[in-house]
């Protein structure tokens, strides 16, 4: 197929979502402002990059992570983003053009893109062809991308619980925690959330299966709230919350009992940590923490659509989202996420089709 | 063989470590006092206990933590002192008489006895008894005993290192780090200890075989330590210390590496333990900690003997104590374990035979 000559290649508008400066405390909208470049429709001739239409966006907590300077950082594989650059991110992606063999024009794809209606991939290696499209494409931000394979391999490969196990999930109404929940109760465990609204626990308790939920809000004392909850302790818990939170877990846990960390909400966004008091527990209770990140699990991939993918056609599981139109409202849906505003997995759509 | 009624039994004086009142902060020698009461050297009619002469006496950290006052403490195996009796501790002792018909007057064992020269012990099961008298006896308060259990167990079990792996254990040159830093150098490890004085330092480095070694009060910045210990950064951390040491591993370890944690010597003696605050980098470098006694690894028992036993007598493993003359010195003995006066693994000598 003949290229046309790049010149001669329609330029077209490009929104773009830019990080100001480098994020020091909580992010605000500010933090970011909407342009608007030019982009031609072609990878550079030569190139194997991949050029795509953005369809969804993921809004991630872990992006908060990503605007802080990290000079010093010596782990190389998080992608810190630049000002005056536009952020990146997972998302859902249409390719437009593509320098590689293993992609063609009209392909889906998931993976890191840009936040921007159009984004050259430099590395198309790295990105996930969609070939099933009988389920809404914005699950490939959530319960099939990268939220998706955090929640598979906490419950399946991190630390897998057994029929009647007691589990406590934490940010349970979120991206990673309304699966993690629906996947042990479909292992036969008691189940319980916590979340910051009550209407996220009811939503938790009436239609995600949760056999209990609380608003951590509204409970002045985290321990006595987890030992009414969990009288006899906690086999298993999910905590992607950390700081006072993790503290009063570490003395509910049952004796060998496991704690997956695959993220801290409460600590991405303050200068300072909150420290962590009940260290002595993890030695006393004999417990066992597990940090992990969605990275060393991308080989589940298959497995997870093989699993998956019919839970979510028989309905057994359910994938609650919460979708924001247009790439002007991405810094909002970003900062929102901080203070809880989202319900369900936290979506941008920059386009449909 | 018939028993003489115990009123005409002979009753011998017993000079006992007993408890003042609960500790609160860090325990002081007037914490403790010496009495002399007297008993019976039989087991009362009917009773299946066994009643020993202590011979040795293992002096351990854990201690600390079983002089407090534990109200509402839900960790029922955990056994606290009560103010008024003696305290209690791991030995090695000699039946002088036993209502038990698996042991016999003569027999030496090694388990939970009193400070004290002479215990009755109501749940003989939970002894050991020795086999084998051709090491000292004292070593089944220490590579024989329950640090030589935490030793193996968190070396062969907990977490296994690899060849070349680059360990880093904290204080190494008391009675489990020595031990675990020896059995790392046996599996072709590259091994760096931390203490607390010159003379541990040349300990680990002149006598123990640790490829290097450092006096951690000699450290303004233990970050920077472990940096230039650790440029690559640690594969597995054997810890015991907790606090800023701890933190500082955080930011230090591999990604994917492993920390046990057996003990926190700085967390036993201070009412408000000290705060972690690198929790974070348990998610970023997807980390394991796993926390663990000897407790769940008395199993392995027979396993050690059979490992470690030929180690002492090959020479392959060295074994440095402390021994303490007389129940008098007891009290010092135990409180110098927490400014790191002992020098090797403390014991308490009460009797040679």
């Amino acid at each position: 197929m003949a290229k046309k000559n790049i010149d001669s290649v329609e330029e077209v508008k490009n929104k773009q979502v830019i990080l100001r400066e480098y994020v020091t405390g909580r992010p605000k909208e500010s933090d970011f402002y909407i342009t608007t470049s030019t982009i031609k429709l072609q990878v550079p001739s030569g190139s194997n990059a991949v050029l795509v239409k953005n369809l969804f966006l993921s809004v991630d907590p872990v992006m908060q992570f990503q605007m802080r300077e990290m000079k010093h950082q010596n782990l190389a594989e998080y992608q810190y983003y630049t000002p005056g650059s536009p952020i990146n991110g997972f998302g859902v992606a249409k390719v437009v053009d593509s320098g590689d063999p293993n992609f063609s024009v009209g392909d889906l794809v998931w993976g890191t893109t840009g936040w921007e209606e159009y984004s050259l991939i430099q590395q198309p290696q790295k990105l996930f062809k969609i070939q099933h499209t009988d389920v809404p494409l914005s699950f490939y931000t959530g319960i099939l991308g990268m939220a998706g394979i955090t929640a598979y391999a906490d419950v399946y490969e991190v630390c897998t619980p057994k029929k009647g196990d007691r589990i406590f999930v934490t940010a349970a109404s979120g991206a990673v925690g309304q699966l993690v929940g629906q996947y042990c109760k479909l292992m036969g465990c008691y189940v319980v959330g916590s979340a910051g609204s009550q209407e996220k626990v009811d939503l938790l308790k009436n239609k995600l299966g949760f056999d209990d939920a609380f608003n951590y809000k509204q409970e002045p004392d985290l321990d006595a709230a987890m030992k009414r909850y969990f009288p006899e302790g906690i086999d298993i818990c999910y905590e992607q919350v950390g700081g006072k939170m993790l503290d009063a877990v570490l003395r509910n846990m049952k004796v060998h009992g496991c704690i997956t960390l695959c993220g801290m909400i409460s600590q991405y966004n303050i200068a300072e940590p909150e420290t962590l008091k009940n260290v002595m527990q993890i030695v006393l209770r004999r417990l066992t923490i597990k940090g992990f990140t969605h990275r060393d699990h991308h080989h589940l991939y298959p497995k997870l659509l093989d699993t998956v993918l019919p839970y979510i056609r028989e309905k057994k599981v359910v994938y609650v989202e919460d979708i924001v139109e247009g790439l002007e409202d991405g810094p909002a849906a970003l900062v929102g996420l901080f203070s809880g505003r989202n319900f369900g997995k936290q979506v941008l759509a920059v386009a449909h089709e």
